[in-house]
Parts: structure tokens; C-alpha cells; sequence
């Protein structure tokens, strides 16, 4: 295999050395690691078109790698072969300021074009936290803090290419904002994972970047007290740019980690942005209703430098509860009903409490999706039953509310087993899908389905 | 077929009436209207099945009715057979004013849902104009005035439940806001036009109902300038409910057809919408910066009665030039990158002028979505071949430069022969998926595909 395809790419494009292997057989998540056969590294469309000729007639899976930052298994090969790694496809091809679009190869990260783009005035404001590659986020239907605004990434995305396993080239949209035209190919392949098609182009919305952006906190006595307060916050449309619930477990874990100083209760942070009189205005809504509603304190960040340390802080609880040797962490993923969402979070508090493992709980409120953040010892099997029991039990709980298994994560490996619970019947048109566009199942196998053929 | 039905439905959920028929023929498009051999009126999903069952035995067509209201002639059962009318499944299934989201049935229209939602200060805010159903909407992806702020029916919908030829029942999404679930089903059937399954409930987001509303107008001497001034609006990420544009010649069409006094230029009207601070804000911001682009006035509504004259007069344009005897209708319907929207709506104006049909240009200038509505003679054969050059002229100029050639009216009839234009070899795989969920072609066959087989 490795043979050929250095005959196919040439030699740099084509790995099979223990680092790389290594490199490509594990993501941020608790899977167990699988290596490739080999890594390949294209840097144009045509190689993708010869990885996929070559895995086709010779029935060898390929899985697609961007930066392995993802928390399901995704990029994991676990039926060997091929791992694709996007990193050498990190253009902007287009960036068209003028129509606040931008056009980018799927290795580049969102931290990358950013940098770009802000010159120019212009964000691309989905955050899942992780300097994501833009291809990862996509097939993942990534979203993260700013979701409560912005959406996810197929509410971003204008336009996907794709190659398809027969080396067909498709566009599955267009440059323009709506369109009521044919089938809605763009949504199907976003977050589909890899198994559909390689994606190799993908074209964004693009947004101002607000003329002034405010940062507060509060806190409540209550876990139930913050996530009420989070849906008060949407019910008088408020159009906040983030709002996080951190309970007192995780800010307690974050300040031990980073040396904060916030006050160790269960807080709601928020992200208020606009010109600066709707920003203020905002704010200050946000702070009556919070009074309103019983929140033992009200602090707006009063420096840049206050801003983006409570952000800094928000975004290292998850590294903050990682940082324990011997220790492995499980992130849930749920997503529910809003009006849910403060008895799943107590729920959570409950069943996590229970099992005397120590974890948090992070919230996009203004989403309904949650995570519990998880710790356990790495040897300890009893400790992984535990974990995976809670995780299970939030999974069907969120099912029986009318949620979904997860959010913003993805299926991957960890959330397979739950599809027909979810999906029913749909689960079946879903397989049919699959096999129309991957007749030979080539396309990151064992992903999203169970009972695919492995090779 | 006639009596078959009747045994399977019962007599009340049948017709073959001559009015029925004649009324189940035409849509609000010039498409020519095609009665179909039998309308039925089902009333629960039950009857859905049982109509599917006896088409698909005897391979006979079924087109799904709304209200009619759509513009590209997607209810003209032009292969004959069933029209299936959804008027009777007019019912809120469950409204969930803490969750911000409703389950309706097909048949509800927009202003029947909202009478209901408003009550608790909650709004259902796509608006086509038109009175539609929900589930029209649904299936055609419709927008409107409003997408610029809340994106089209593919974007509000969170869970569709759907009837597959064989009588299964899907559903597509669950009440969460987002999900990272499985495939997006629910992005595919919406804008299917009822090409893969029937839809027999659909769960919408809701949105509060803001505070304050402002409604303003302002006009420019060139169509461009108009054009020009709308994308500024959209660079300094100003959040306007609604902003639309109105040329010369619509304004005078209804001046006269509705007594209204609007000077008698090329306009922008904008709809700004939040907390009153927050309207007034942007209301300013805009007048600011129109004036800073050549805008020759800029007039506030003063009263709730103004307002609502405004935007009445916005949605009669429409009716203002339909209301002439002797004379038909077209709009065109494509959506461009935004920042071509200038030069494209100036080529229309251009290739309008030398036709010398009478006409206006109407925009929704956010989205780069803009119609150009022209009368003609609905018995000279010339006048309707200039219609149609133009409309031609119009969708090919928008794909070269990267738009669709329909931002909101959907496929249907008239779109049918761009789609392949449109979407290159992603236009095997829409036609693939049609196959695979409708394999006798019985659901509204000839719509979308041109090549389709029809009995």
C-alpha cells in the first residue's frame, strides 16, 4: 500500500513513519487509538482524486485527519488504512470582503483565517474552542460559544467541495445567501464526517466585527438558578454574542489551573456585542433581569485585559480538568428543549455527584447543550463503567425530552450506539444515503454507523 | 381511481367537484394549469398513508396542495392523478411558549399560527407576503422580508415529520436548537417542494417579539446607489429586521393602485426591530449613514398607522401590478453575492427598459435576492417570449456570477431547466436521492427534474 501510493503522490507525500502513524491515530477523546496504515498528505484536489482512485479499486478505508482536535473518535482509523491529513490544503483561495465571503481549503484552522480576515474588518465567529481546522469543523458540524448568535458551521457555510469516491467533483451550493433551489446538499455533507465525500473547498458567511464587545459575570446559589436565568436572557430576545454556565466545580478547577480569582459559585458569563450604545444597552438589561432574578453579583470586565481572561479562563476548564496525570476526561454532549435544560443540569449535578467522580458542568445556555465534564482514573475499568453509565443515562434522558445525543460533538465512535434511538426510522434513509454516495464503504468506516462493513 | 379513494377515505375526503378541480389546477405563477383527476382532503396522517398506499400500487401521481399561494407552479399536477390538499390538517400539535417552538401540521397558515403564538409574546417571523401554509413553506423553503435577519424556512425548522411513499413515518431533527446528529434530513426535505416524502408536522423556532419597531423609507436618485447603500447597512453589521428595495416603477405602480403618496424614486424601506434603545440606535445609525451615501430624504414613520401603510404598500407591489385585465405576471427570483446585487439589478432595469414591457424591481437586498416583475399581454406570444428572455437573461447572468437562479420561489416548473446549469454533477446525486426515496417517481412527479418519468 505504502509503495503505491508514493508511486501515485511521490515520496513527501506519503508517510508511514512511528511519529506520523502515532500522530493520526488518536484525537482529544478517550478512544482508544488505532494507527493508519499510512498517512497521506495532498496538496491539491488531483492528489485527492489519485488517494481516492487507488483506496477504491483497492478497497482500503480512508479516514480524513485535519488537526485531531475533535472529541469523538472522528479522525480515529479504526478500520486501518488510509488517514488523509488536510494540513498541506490550508489556502484562502477567495476572500471577497465585498460579499462577506471567503473560500478556504479544508487544513486551514479557524485561528488562521481569522488572522486574515480581521484585517479587513471581518470575523468568521463560529468557536469550538480548539484552533480547529475549518474542514474538521464542517464535517463535524462544529459550534461552540458564540452558537447562541451565529449558529452552527451549516448555518455558516455557503458552499462545500466535495469529491466523491468516483473522483466526481460536486459544489453543493453557491455564492449566494439563500437559495430555494434543488436539494439541500450543503447541510447533508456538513457534519456528515468524512463518510460522504472529501470535502476540499468550503465557502463561508463572513460578519463585522462588533464595534465594541462588553464582557460580565454573575452568580447564583443554584445550579437550576443559572440555567433559569440563562432562558430568561432568550425569552426577552436579547441577542447576546455568548452565554456560558460554569458551575462552582469548574470555576474552582479553572482558578486552582490558571490562577484566577473568580468567586467559586455557579456563574453565567456573557458576551454582549454591537456598536457601543446597543452593546451598553444590552448589558444593562442583562444586568436588571439578572437582579430580578436573584444572582448574587453582577461584574463587568472593566479592562481588555479583565475581557479576555474571564474568555481565557472559559475556554481552559476543559484543559484545567485534563491536567491530571493518571486521569482521563469524558466531555457529554447533550443538547435539549431549553425549557429543559435546568433539571438536565441538575440531573447531571445528581448522577455526577453520585459516582463521586470528580467533574464539571459547562453550558452553551442559550443552546440547551451542555457538557459534563468528566474525570476518572485511566486504569481504573470501574471508573470507565461509571463514567460511560453517565453518559448513557444523560444520552436518554436528552432523548426523552426531545434532545438530541449530541450538540456540537459529533457521532464518531462515541455516539453510534444511540443513532436508532435517535433517528428511528430516519436512521434507515441515513444507511441508504451512505451507500448510494460510499458504495463500498471506503469513506471512514465504522463512523457514525455500527454495523458497517470493516475491512 | 375516483371511487377507489372514496372506499379507502370515505366520501367527505374526496372530490372530483368541477370547482375543486379547477382550483387545485393553478398556482399564482403564469405556469399553465393542469387539473388533476381527483383532490382528497386528508385529515390525519393516517389518510396521508392510506393515499400513499393506493398511489404507490397503482403508480399514480400525488401533488401536495397548500394554499396556492406558490410562484413557480409546484402544486399544478401536470402528470395528472391526485392533488392532496393539507388544508384540513390546520392544527397547533403543541406550542411550547418555554421552549420557543411549535409543532404544527401542514396545512396551518402563517397568520393563523401567529394570531395563536402572539398572544404569549411569541412571533413566527418568515414572512413571504403571501398568507402561505406552514407546510408550503416548508417545502418550497420560502422567505421574504424578513430573511435578512432570520434566514429562510430552512433555518427555522428543527424537526420535520415526514411520510415516505411506504407509509413510513420519519422525523428529521428533535426540538434541540442544534444537533450534530446523524445526517440533516431535515435540511433535505425542506425546499423538496414534496419530491421526497409528504410532510405532515413541522417544528418551528420561535422568536420573542420585540419591544419596538421603527419603520423608515429613504430614496436615491440612481437604482444602483439603492443597491450600494443596502450592502454599507449589511458592512456595519447593523442587525435590520427588514430592508428592502423598491424601485421607481414599483413605487408609482402602487402609489396609484393603493393610494398611498411615496415620492415617486428608487427606495430602501428598513424595518428596525428590539428593545426601544436598541431600534432607536440602529434607526439612527442608518439615517447617518444614508445621508453619508447620497440619500435624497429619510422619513420615519411617525405612527403605528404610517408603519403599517409602509409595509402594506411594500406587499401590495406585487398585487398593484397583477390587478391590470388582459395582462399577466412574471417574477423573476435570482439571488446574487451580495456585492453583484448593484450591477445586477442595474442590468435588469437595462434589458426591462429595452424590452418595453412595463415592469418594477422589488429587492430583498440583504440576501442579494431581488425580483423583477413584468407584465404582459397573456395573449401575445411575442410579449411572452420577451418574459421569458428576460428571466433566461437574468438566471444565467446570476450563475456566472456565482449566485442561484431562485433565492426564494423554489424549482417547481419554471426552474427546472437551470438546474443542471445550476448544480453540474451535484445534479446526479439530488437526482440519485430522488430515486432512492421515491422509486416509482409518484411524488410530484415533474417537478425539479426535468427528465422525469411521468405517467
Amino acid at each position: 500500500m505504502i509503495d503505491d501510493l508514493i508511486d501515485i503522490l511521490t515520496t513527501s507525500k506519503v508517510s508511514a513513519s512511528e511519529s506520523e502513524l502515532y500522530r493520526h491515530s488518536k484525537d482529544e477523546s478517550p478512544h482508544s487509538p488505532v494507527e493508519p496504515n499510512v498517512v497521506c498528505f495532498p496538496e491539491t484536489k488531483e492528489d485527492v482524486q489519485k488517494i481516492l482512485h487507488y483506496a477504491k479499486d483497492n478497497c482500503i478505508p480512508i479516514t480524513p485527519f485535519g488537526v485531531g482536535s475533535n472529541l469523538e473518535g472522528q479522525i480515529i482509523p479504526i478500520a486501518k488504512g488510509i488517514s488523509m491529513n488536510t494540513e498541506r490544503m490550508n489556502q484562502i483561495l477567495d476572500f471577497s470582503p465585498e460579499d462577506m465571503t471567503v473560500t478556504v481549503q479544508p487544513g486551514l484552522t479557524r485561528k488562521q483565517l481569522n488572522e486574515t480576515i480581521n484585517r479587513q474588518g471581518l470575523q468568521f465567529p463560529i468557536d469550538p474552542g480548539a484552533d480547529a481546522s475549518i474542514g474538521g469543523m464542517a464535517a463535524t458540524n462544529a459550534s461552540g460559544t458564540t452558537a447562541v448568535r451565529y449558529g452552527s458551521m451549516r448555518d455558516q457555510i455557503l458552499d462545500l467541495e466535495v469529491i466523491l469516491t468516483d473522483g466526481t467533483i460536486i459544489h453543493t451550493g453557491s455564492k449566494a445567501k439563500k437559495s430555494s433551489s434543488g436539494y439541500h446538499l450543503t447541510g447533508l455533507f456538513t457534519g456528515s464526517e468524512g463518510t460522504l465525500g472529501i470535502i476540499t473547498e468550503i465557502t463561508l458567511k463572513l460578519h463585522g466585527i462588533p464595534e465594541h464587545e462588553i464582557a460580565a459575570r454573575c452568580t447564583f446559589k443554584d445550579l437550576d438558578q443559572c440555567a433559569e436565568a440563562a432562558y430568561h436572557v432568550l425569552l426577552n430576545d436579547i441577542p447576546i454574542k455568548r452565554m456560558e454556565l460554569v458551575d462552582a466545580a469548574s470555576i474552582k478547577q479553572v482558578n486552582a489551573f490558571g490562577d484566577y480569582h473568580f468567586p467559586v459559585e455557579h456563574s453565567l458569563f456573557f458576551e454582549f456585542a454591537g456598536s457601543k450604545n446597543t452593546a451598553n444597552t444590552e448589558a444593562e438589561t442583562t444586568r436588571k433581569l439578572m437582579y430580578d432574578l436573584d444572582c448574587d453579583n453582577w461584574e463587568v470586565a472593566k479592562t481588555e485585559q479583565d475581557k479576555n481572561e474571564l474568555w481565557k479562563a472559559r475556554h481552559e476548564v476543559s484543559p484545567s480538568f485534563r491536567h491530571q496525570k493518571g486521569k482521563n476526561l469524558l466531555g457529554t454532549d447533550v443538547c435539549v428543549p431549553i425549557s429543559k435544560l435546568p433539571s438536565m443540569v441538575s440531573f447531571a449535578r445528581k448522577i455526577l455527584s453520585e459516582s463521586r467522580l470528580q467533574g464539571g458542568i459547562l453550558g452553551h445556555v442559550g443552546d440547551g447543550n451542555f457538557h459534563t465534564l468528566i474525570l476518572y482514573d485511566d486504569q481504573s475499568n470501574e471508573e470507565f463503567q461509571a463514567v460511560n453509565n453517565i453518559n448513557e443515562q444523560l444520552v436518554y434522558k436528552a432523548l426523552e425530552v426531545g434532545g438530541t445525543c449530541t450538540g456540537e460533538h459529533g457521532v464518531g465512535i462515541g455516539k453510534r450506539k444511540y443513532q436508532s434511538a435517535e433517528h428511528g426510522n430516519a436512521f434507515s434513509i441515513m444507511k441508504n444515503i451512505k451507500s448510494l454516495l460510499d458504495p463500498e464503504h471506503i469513506l471512514n468506516p465504522g463512523k457514525i454507523f455500527t454495523d458497517e462493513v470493516i475491512r
